[in-house]
C-alpha cells in the first residue's frame, strides 16, 4: 500500500517564504489570515488527507463506483469520509462568507487542494466540481437562485457538476443540441443527454446541482447559441426542503483508465426543469468563469499526483537493495547498496523533486493572482493580476498536467516490475494522471488559448507585463554575483521565448497554422521560463536563509540544489521548443488528411 | 473497438529498398529468399494478425488470465487462435532446421513479430518466450537436451519460459536464491520462489519449458555463482512422451496494469527436477544470449503499440468533427471540420509517424545485423555486424519503449476524452505499452550497458565503427544538393553525441557517476542520431523513386515529408542531451540520500 505525508514544509516555504502570503495586508480580508492560522489550516488538512482519504485510494479504485438502476454508489469509506470532510467546514474554506463561506485566500485553498488530491484524486473531484459550480453561480446567477442554493453547496450538504459534453460534442461547444424550452413560471425544460459528466450522479449528498449547457428554441446557431442552467437532481421547494425527483438520470457510468472512485456518468435530460443563469445565449461567458478556476484546479492535479509518487518511489529507492553505487560499495553490511545509490535513479527523482516543487511556486502564485484579483484595492494591480491568472492558467493547465504525467512515470519506473503491479499503487498513480492532460480542454486546446487568445488579448499587454516580471528580476540581481548561475541561463531562455514570441507574430498573420503547428511548444517554452523565474526567486529565498544563518540548514540547502538542477537538467529544453516552433507549419501540415 | 491493419507497404520499403534483404545472397540460406517469398509471408503475417489476433486484443484485456488451483486458463479464444498460429508453422520460422525450423531471415522475423504485437501484445508475448527459450537451448544445450526439448519448442507443440526474477532480486541476479542440489542421475533438483514470470503457466501447450536461473551448493557468492537450468512443467520421458508433473506450481498470477491476457506468474519450485545448461556457474552467459533477443523483441514492442495506436488515432482525426481550419472551413457541408485540420493533432500524429516509420527501419536494420552475424561467410564482417547489434540493442530497447510509449499516450490524446474510456482500446495500448520500459532490464539497466560495457568494450571498437558507418554517409552525400537538407543536421547531431561520448570519457574515469548521471541522455542521443542516419537514409531512397518516375509518387513524397518532420521536430532534442550530458554528476548526486 503506498502512503501520503502532506509537504506541509515546503507549502510553507512557498507561502510564507516566496510569497509571503500572510503580509498582504492591503487585501481585503487578508488582515485576519495570520502566518499561525495558515499554519494551522495546513496542519488540519494534512491530518485529513494523510489518514483519511489517502487509505481510501487504492480500494476506491480497486473497487470504483456501482451503477444501480440509476442510482450510483460510491466506494466503500467515501460516504463517511465525505462527512468529515463536510462536517470540518472544508468545503467553504474559500468561498464567500455571504453564503457561509470562511473568505479564506485561493491561494491557501489551492494548498489543501493539493493535499487531496494527491491523497485521494477520484474522491477530491466529488467536492472540487462543487467548487467550480459554486463559484459560477456566484459571479453569475441572480440573488434568488444565490440563495436558493449556495448555502448548501458552501456547506457541502449538496454538490455541484458542469455539464458540457455531448457524444457529438466536445471541445467545439457550439455544436450542442440539448433544448431548453421555456416554460410559463419562468423556468426551462431541458432535454438532452449529456457525456462525461464527473461526479454527475453518487451517494454523498442528496442533492447534486448541476450546471447544464444547452439551447433555446430561438438561439443562434453555433458558440452564440449556448445558454447556461441551474438544474437540481431534487427539486427544491421555496421553503429550501427538498421536492420531488427532477427530470434527470443517470443512464450509465463509463468504463475508463483511471479515476474509477469518481462516477462519470451519462445523464439523460427529460424535460427537466431548469433556471437561466445570466443572460440569454451568453452561456458561454458564465462556463468559462467555471472553466478557468477548473483549469487551475486540473494543473494542481498534475503536480499532487506527482507528489504522492515521488513520495512512494523515494521510499523504494531508499529501501530496495540491488547492486553496487559505481564509486563502490555503500552498506558493506548487506548484500547490495539501496538503489537511491544509483545516479540514474537519482536522475528521475531529482526530475520530479524539481518538477514538484517549482510547479507548487507556480501553482501558488496563480492562487495569489487569484486573490489580487479579487481583492486587491487597486483596480490597475487587480488588472495586472487577472492578466497574468489568465495568461498563465493555459500554460499551467498544460504543463502541469503534461510533466505531472511524465513525473508519475518516472516514479513508477523507479520501482521496476513493482510499478507495473496494483499492489503498490503506482500504476494508479499513472492511471489517474492521464486523465488531466484531457479534460476542461485537452491540452490542445489550452496551447491553442495560450496563442490565439491570451497573447493577443489587449494589444499583447499580458505578455508584455509578463516579460517584464521577469526581466526586472533578472535586472534586479544583476549585481549578485551568487545569482549569476541562476539568472545567466534564465536570461538566455527569457531571450528564447521573446524570440519565439516575434516568430509567432510574424509568421502567424501570414499563416495561422504556422501558429498553430508552433503553440504546444511555444505554451511549454513559456512554462521553462516561468519555472525558471520561479526557481531563480527561490534559490534567492534560500541564500538570503542560509546566510542568515538559519537553523534548518539542510532544508534551504536542498532547495539550493534542486534549484541547480532545475538550471541544468530541465531549462536546457527551450533550446529545442525555440527550433521547433521555429521550423512552421509545413513540416507538420505537409500530408494530405487521407495519407495518414 | 479499434482495428488494425499491418503496415506491409512500408515493412516492404525498409525490408526490399532501404535494406535491400533479399539481395544479400552472400548470407548463408538467403539465396532461398525471394522477394515473392517475403511478401507472400508478410501478406500471410497479416492476415493471421488482422483478422485473428486482434479481435481477441481488447475483449483478452478485459477478460485476464484466471488462476484456478495452480493452473491458467487464457482469454476466451486465445486457445483457437494459439492453434491456428502453430498450425501456420509460426512458431519456427527463423528457427533453425536442424530441429525443424525455416532457418528464414531474423529480419523477417522481426517484421512478423511487429505485426504479431501490434494485433494482439498479450497473446504475442507467449510465443516470444518461446522464441527466447528455443535460442539460448540452440545456442547452450548439449545435443540431447536440444534433441529432447527444441523439435516440440520449434513446431510450437510447447512453450518456453524465462525465470530470472524473485522477490529479493531483480536487476541484480547476483541475489538469487533459487537452490540447484545435484542428483545421482545428473539431474539437479531445484527449489525456491520465481516472480513476474510471464507466460508462466496457461493452457495453451501441453508443457511448458522452464530456463531457470539457480545456484549450485557450492557456488560462489553472486552473479559468478549463477547456473542455468532447464526445468519442464511436464517431465519428458525418453521416447519423447510426457511423464508426471515437475514439482513447479504457479502460486498466483500478479495483478498489474496492463497485458492482463498475459499471465505473470510466481512459480514455486519444490524440489523440481532440472538439468544443466552450459557449464556449471556460468549461467549468466546464456542468459544473455536469451536477454539479448529478448531485448530487441522488447524494443520492438515499442513501435508495434505506437503503430496501431497510431492507426487508431489516424482514423478517428479523419473522422471526428470539432471545430473549423485555422485557415477557414473545410468542409462546409458539415457543421464542423474533422480534427485532423488542427495543427495540434497534425503535430501529434507526425510525431507518431516519423516514430514509426523511423524505428521500423532501426529495428529491421538491427535485424539484419542478426542475420549478417550468424549466416555471413566472412568473420570480419560477422564481428563488425555484431558490434554495431551490440550497441544497438541497449539503444533500441531503451529509446524505442520510451518513445513508442509517448507515443501511444500521443495517440490516445488524439481522442480527447474518448482515449480515457476502455472501449476505444486507446487506453489498452498505453497501459500494455508501459511495461515495456521495465522488462528485460529496465531502460535505467540499458543506459548503463551502453556506456559502461558497450562503449568501452574492445577499446570503443564499435562506437568508432558506429561513428564511421554516420560519418560515411555524409561523406559519400556531400556533393548531392538535394541531401543537404538531411546531411547537415545529422552531420551536427553526430558531433554533438561525438562530444558528449569526449565527455563521458574525460569525465566518466574521474568519476564513474558522470558517466551514469548522462547515460540516459547519452543513450536517447545516439538513437536519435540513428534515426537522423535512417531517416536521412529513407530520404535518399524516396528521392531517387521519385527522380525515377515511380507510380507510387504519393508514398515516396510522404516519406520525404516525415524525413523533413523528423529533421525539423525530433532531431534538435539532441541539443538538450548533450547539455544534460555535460552538467555532470553535482546535480543530480548532490543531495544526501535521507534528503528524498
Amino acid at each position: 500500500m503506498p502512503s501520503y505525508k502532506a509537504p506541509v514544509r515546503d507549502l510553507q516555504f512557498v507561502i510564507h517564504e516566496l510569497l509571503s502570503l500572510t503580509g498582504q495586508t492591503e487585501l481585503t480580508g487578508f488582515d485576519e489570515v495570520t502566518p499561525d492560522l495558515v499554519d494551522a489550516i495546513l496542519a488540519e488538512g494534512a491530518k485529513l488527507t494523510e489518514e483519511v482519504l489517502h487509505p481510501l485510494n487504492l480500494p476506491g479504485d480497486e473497487e470504483g463506483c456501482h451503477w444501480d438502476n440509476g442510482n450510483v454508489i460510491t466506494p466503500k469509506g467515501f460516504k463517511d469520509a465525505y462527512k468529515l470532510y463536510k462536517d470540518g467546514g472544508w468545503q467553504g474554506m474559500t468561498s464567500n462568507p455571504d453564503h457561509g463561506g470562511q473568505g479564506m485566500p485561493q491561494t491557501l485553498g489551492l494548498a489543501i487542494s493539493e493535499m487531496m488530491i494527491a491523497a485521494n484524486w477520484g474522491f477530491a473531484m466529488y467536492p472540487g466540481l462543487t467548487k467550480g459550480a459554486t463559484e459560477a453561480l456566484e459571479v453569475h446567477a441572480s440573488d434568488d437562485i444565490k440563495n436558493k442554493y449556495l448555502p448548501n453547496m458552501v456547506s457541502g450538504e449538496w454538490s455541484g457538476t458542469m455539464n458540457l459534453t455531448e457524444p457529438q460534442c466536445g471541445t467545439d461547444l457550439g455544436l450542442i443540441r440539448t433544448k431548453a424550452v421555456p416554460q410559463s413560471d419562468g423556468s426551462y425544460k431541458l432535454t438532452g443527454t449529456k457525456i462525461f459528466i464527473s461526479a454527475g450522479e453518487h451517494d454523498l449528498t442528496d442533492n447534486i446541482i448541476h450546471l447544464v449547457l444547452a439551447r433555446l428554441p430561438d438561439a443562434p446557431e453555433g458558440i452564440k447559441g449556448i445558454s447556461l442552467f441551474v438544474v437540481p437532481k431534487m427539486l427544491v421547494n421555496d421553503d429550501g426542503s427538498l421536492g420531488g425527483r427532477n427530470g434527470v438520470q443517470c443512464a450509465r457510468i463509463e468504463e475508463k483508465m483511471g479515476i474509477h472512485s469518481n462516477a462519470t456518468c451519462v445523464l439523460n435530460y427529460d424535460d427537466a426543469q431548469g433556471w437561466l443563469i445570466g443572460e440569454a445565449n451568453k452561456g458561454m461567458r458564465a462556463m468559462f468563469t467555471m472553466m478557468n478556476e477548473a483549469r487551475l484546479g486540473v494543473a494542481l492535479q498534475g503536480l499532487a499526483i506527482a507528489e504522492v509518487a515521488y513520495q512512494n518511489a523515494a521510499a523504494y529507492a531508499k529501501d530496495r537493495i540491488q547492486g553496487r553505487a559505481l564509486t563502490g560499495p555503500q552498506d558493506t553490511a548487506k548484500p547490495a547498496d539501496p538503489i537511491i545509490v544509483h545516479p540514474d535513479v537519482r536522475r528521475m527523482l531529482m526530475t520530479i523533486r524539481a518538477f514538484n516543487e517549482g510547479t507548487r511556486a507556480l501553482a501558488l502564485w496563480t492562487g495569489l493572482q487569484a486573490d489580487i484579483t479579487r481583492r486587491h484595492p487597486d483596480a490597475a494591480a487587480r488588472q495586472t493580476a487577472l492578466d497574468m491568472l489568465s495568461l498563465m492558467t493555459p500554460v499551467a493547465k498544460s504543463y502541469l498536467t503534461d510533466k505531472g504525467f511524465e513525473a508519475t512515470n518516472l516514479a513508477l519506473q523507479c520501482l521496476g516490475g513493482h510499478g507495473y503491479i496494483r499492489e503498490w499503487g503506482m500504476e494508479q498513480f499513472v492511471r489517474d494522471a492521464r486523465i488531466a492532460m484531457i479534460y476542461e480542454g485537452t491540452n490542445g486546446v489550452q496551447a491553442m488559448d495560450l496563442i490565439g487568445r491570451k497573447l493577443p488579448a489587449d494589444g499583447g499587454r499580458s505578455v508584455r507585463a509578463y516579460f517584464a516580471l521577469v526581466q526586472d528580476f533578472i535586472t534586479a540581481e544583476k549585481d549578485t554575483a551568487e545569482m549569476t548561475e541562476f539568472t545567466a541561463p534564465l536570461g538566455k531562455s527569457l531571450q528564447q521565448l521573446q524570440q519565439a514570441t516575434m516568430w509567432l507574430m510574424q509568421h502567424g498573420m501570414k499563416n495561422p497554422d504556422n501558429a498553430g503547428a508552433g503553440a504546444h511548444d511555444y505554451l511549454n517554452l513559456m512554462a521553462l521560463v516561468t519555472l525558471g523565474w520561479l526557481w531563480a526567486r527561490m534559490a534567492k529565498t534560500a541564500q538570503a536563509q542560509l546566510a542568515a544563518g538559519t537553523s534548518e540548514t539542510e532544508f534551504y540547502t536542498n532547495k539550493l540544489q534542486t534549484a541547480r538542477f532545475y538550471f541544468a537538467r530541465v531549462l536546457p529544453e527551450t533550446a529545442t521548443h525555440l527550433a521547433r516552433v521555429e521550423s512552421g507549419a509545413d513540416p507538420v501540415m505537409a500530408l494530405a488528411a487521407d495519407a495518414f
